[in-house]
């Protein structure tokens, strides 16, 4: 039996943890023959591997990135994709897949699927969005991170009276915001699920002025939207606030804040420093029991299957239930971060 | 209404962002006058407070330690000893507790509800023993850092060709050992769950000699014991192995080594360093939820109950039902770490 | 006798440590009257203080930030301000000011000397551009941050095949770009010392991608300019090269890159990150040195002077020769950043 | 030209660093061919090398640890070993070696210097206590990995009203004690160049007590002794206090304490932690300046020299002068540690 492996979408700490798994008791308990696929699906595109033995996962656990290296390439996306796919899965020998990534790299293993193509799925983005499951590796590092981050400009914004904002990532949700802004103790926390009032964020400043705190520290998520704002284009051009691409909701907000209080702001966007690096314990237990299970999972023959974390036990879900339904933020968690707001 | 807040038993990151939580929701939301007992049931016992204000808890979310201090007082071990906390109570206003603590700690607070002080509880143990909850709060710190200490040794041992132990904490349970092990990348990972017979563990660091790894990690929980041992006394004299008190079932693991096997052999106990310092993202986001429903739950009267974490969902328990039931460590983790063993 | 301290311009992560230095010695082994000048040079025009007993260090030596505030006010800019500064501190009975700050604020120590107030020096900025001391305290914090970052980015660099930039401070000088960028090994470091060639800085690129080095890495310090660029505009309206002022090098450097060769490209600005949290030890024991020798000068009556470090000595340098002479980063250094380049 | 490399003595992080240095110079500015020699001198004596390539060197900088091995073998010490290792030498057509080690590897290249085998050294040791040059490389890691201990023990003293003693490396000089110590705030330093008397260590403890300080750090180095103590065996039987090896002077002290006062101590050995892992940015660029100047010396064909560090310069010594000359502590640092102290 022949296995492939491949990560595509965003890095995340935490893919060579799983790579390391699955090629461990593949090759040790099932004595399979191991193959890394190149770049996610583009590899099964092109026709790019790489051999994955023992020799290979030595040292990986701790390390981020991704030996196999990704891309976020769609092979319904291109003419004759899924077709070209599955003519050098048959060509190399390839029984089965091991595929990690996120939404859309999940998709295509859902659908490729039904094609005919055995694909088992484990969960990886560090926004924590992923329906079904608790909680995805990356995520706990991605949080650690910025987490840090707020501690160390909370010094910065006290010694200097000012108003610091801090942009982490999460477009459609505000999992990192959140959990990182009530581990750092953020004085604000705005998120893509709740629109924000952009004078209710200055009166709570204010109010914080006049309690005699003379600065505040403000976590927005990248998706985060004034109330009444229709869409926020990124990546391109310029966005609905008049920024240039490299200016989101942060900046946007940073003046904002300018112009209803007289207090100096500052903007940081954490931006790739949030999804690189070694992962946490945290995140490399979890990314070692998904890959242990994705592949106890292939050595089962359940195929179009997802690897899951609900509490503290490892799930299984179809992979075409995940795809395309986000998981929003815990209420609960948003209403305490309130209690800490002002 | 005047609530007191105490910490009992050894101090674990994240007593104080509890400490903060409640103290904030109980003035903010609920009007309260919050009252610090100082160093654990000690603190009613003798009388001894502190106030515990806005001001007080300012910056005290990052904080390692307890600002109220801590101690292992049983006032049940002490003659007339619970009267004396139920008068002191009674003197001071004090109207509830919140019971910052492990499994004596709560247990006292058990005890003390039924005699007439309304007490809430909050689970703490780097250990995470604690029964009816997934985690204790100071647990995810503890495994962070005791994984650091692995990747340090990890290149030691590597570069001297030496077995390194690594002693951590675990009297009764290891899931110290058993998520730091595997998150670490150890080679052998022993807990008290599971005697463990020397001659198999230095097997293990044989075939790895034979496969071309000249170095082995060792991961070892302080209560694990070999088998047929009967008994390890800690903490006085000499344990059964004919060490001193220093020496644990590191050292005596240390020794069985270098006598089965002609490698240099190396023990690091990491002791205190592990239960220290500032807490992980995610114990200071556990120890606000604890700190915000336990407050909720005296607010609403419901007394004799602890918080705890159920999947993602924070949910009560009644502390009579807590105490004395070590929750042992998950056999699905037990086994993950075998297939990454030898 | 009664000695001010103050911190001036830009928090760097020591201030603390040089307060508690100064603090305790001046207390404990003189027996001064200590008082803290809130906010720099301000707080010495506004009249704003604050007490400095032993209680007030307690536990400051590793808090980033500065107790005392810090602004860039300069008094010499305001009509009557220096005045104001000599009869603020003659109203308080100060008779000495420990000066923390960089080129600005020890250039305004430097004249207020010169008119009866007598001042101290300790030599503060993260950039290590100071002249007359080969190190400055926070450089080293600010150095250890910034290679924190990049090999966190060299991981999603490598997975992803892509150009990172990360943008550090440095307006006048690389010190943290170059010292951060040879830590971090660094495939491109720019600085504003050496103008620099965006075709040479592509062909870099383009021969390692050549190799088969599919990512690359450039630290680029926020004064680095192209050759021939006339100057660059920070912190208001637009640059030279057309970005609104969040952007800076690092988005034009990108956005070349992206036109030279057919590779993805990421911009990271550091930013405040870099300045803020806990010192490193080297910082801690530096600031702690600086502070001792500071007091001392005072005690000695020695005004006027800056404390510095020659090696591994502290000595002492006239402020007023300072003031306005910028270190620029060492050659040998720069010529070994090259050696690993490309 | 072929030209050697090994690694001698304990690990220190920033070996790597070296390697790749020498390795990246010698190849790309010179075309040396380079080849690694296994476990310090041992490799030459056996015969055993390992390809230095620039595949090899890949990802090296951040890595603790020696690729190469280390071990302490020193060929005088054995019948025929310097001719062996002439022999070998000369059979695999090695024309120099670049020698990375402490006192007793750079002493072995000093004397086989002058048998005939062209030596440069580069100075390692993480204790400091190396002559000739101002910082060794490893130094400043194992400084900053004992001042996060500190901090660490920092919060569960003050919790537990305890004292908590930290015993870091340094058998003959107290570099790392005493920089960490006062990095970290230490109430107590002890170092080797000055005997200690527990009387006034305790009296110390019992001050602070009295002053309202219901805690105190002690940090002490291995090799710290008692006034009048004749001499302390380290790492066999038992020592002069009746301790087995593992219960060295930081657990003799613990028990002084308790025998002095009422309150509860603790010890922590930091053993090994200290000298393994990444190493700091400092000791990255130091390490790296190093391995270039070393490859420099090669190729002018000045052997028989030591780089070394003179405040902000690389500098050359020669390795005869080296050899069992240690650097105590600088005494300007021990007077100030004794400022902080109690």
């Amino acid at each position: 039996m022949k296995v492939g492996v491949l990560s595509g979408g965003g890095d995340a700490p935490g893919i060579n943890a799983v790579i390391r798994a699955v090629v461990r008791k593949g090759i040790r308990n099932y004595g399979y023959q191991m193959i890394g696929i190149k770049d996610g699906w583009r590899g099964l595109l092109k026709g790019a591997f790489m051999p994955l033995t023992l020799e290979t996962i030595s040292g990986l656990l701790p390390r981020g990135g991704s030996i196999l290296g990704t891309s976020r390439t769609n092979p319904f996306k291109r003419e004759g994709g899924p077709q070209q796919v599955l003519d050098n899965a048959k060509e190399n020998g390839i029984d089965a897949v091991v595929v990690i990534g996120g939404d859309d790299t999940l998709g295509v293993a859902a659908k490729m699927g039904e094609l005919g193509l055995p694909c088992v799925g484990v969960p990886k983005t560090i926004d924590n969005d992923l329906g079904f499951t608790d909680y995805t590796f990356g995520f706990n590092t991605a949080v650690h991170i910025a987490c840090e981050a707020i501690d160390r400009l909370h010094t910065t914004a006290e010694a200097h009276h000012r108003v610091i904002i801090l942009e982490v990532m999460g477009r459609y949700t505000g999992w990192i915001a959140l959990e990182a802004g009530i581990a750092g103790g953020a004085d604000v926390i705005l998120i893509p699920e709740e629109p924000f009032d952009v004078e209710e964020v200055c009166q709570n400043i204010k109010q914080r002025l006049e309690r005699g705190k003379a600065f505040s520290l403000v976590v927005v998520a990248e998706g985060a939207k004034p109330e009444g704002a229709k869409s926020i284009v990124y990546g391109t051009g310029s966005d609905e606030f008049g920024n240039p691409r490299l200016g989101g909701v942060g900046y946007y907000l940073g003046r904002e804040i300018e112009k209803y209080i007289d207090i100096e702001t500052r903007v940081v966007v954490l931006g790739h420093l949030q999804r690189g690096g070694s992962p946490t314990a945290f995140d490399r237990v979890l990314a070692t029991r998904y890959g242990v299970a994705a592949i106890d999972l292939v050595h089962v023959g359940r195929f179009g299957q997802m690897v899951a974390l609900h509490g503290n036990k490892i799930v299984f879900v179809p992979l075409k239930d995940v795809a395309g339904k986000r998981k929003k933020v815990d209420l609960e968690l948003y209403e305490i971060s309130k209690i800490f707001s002002g």
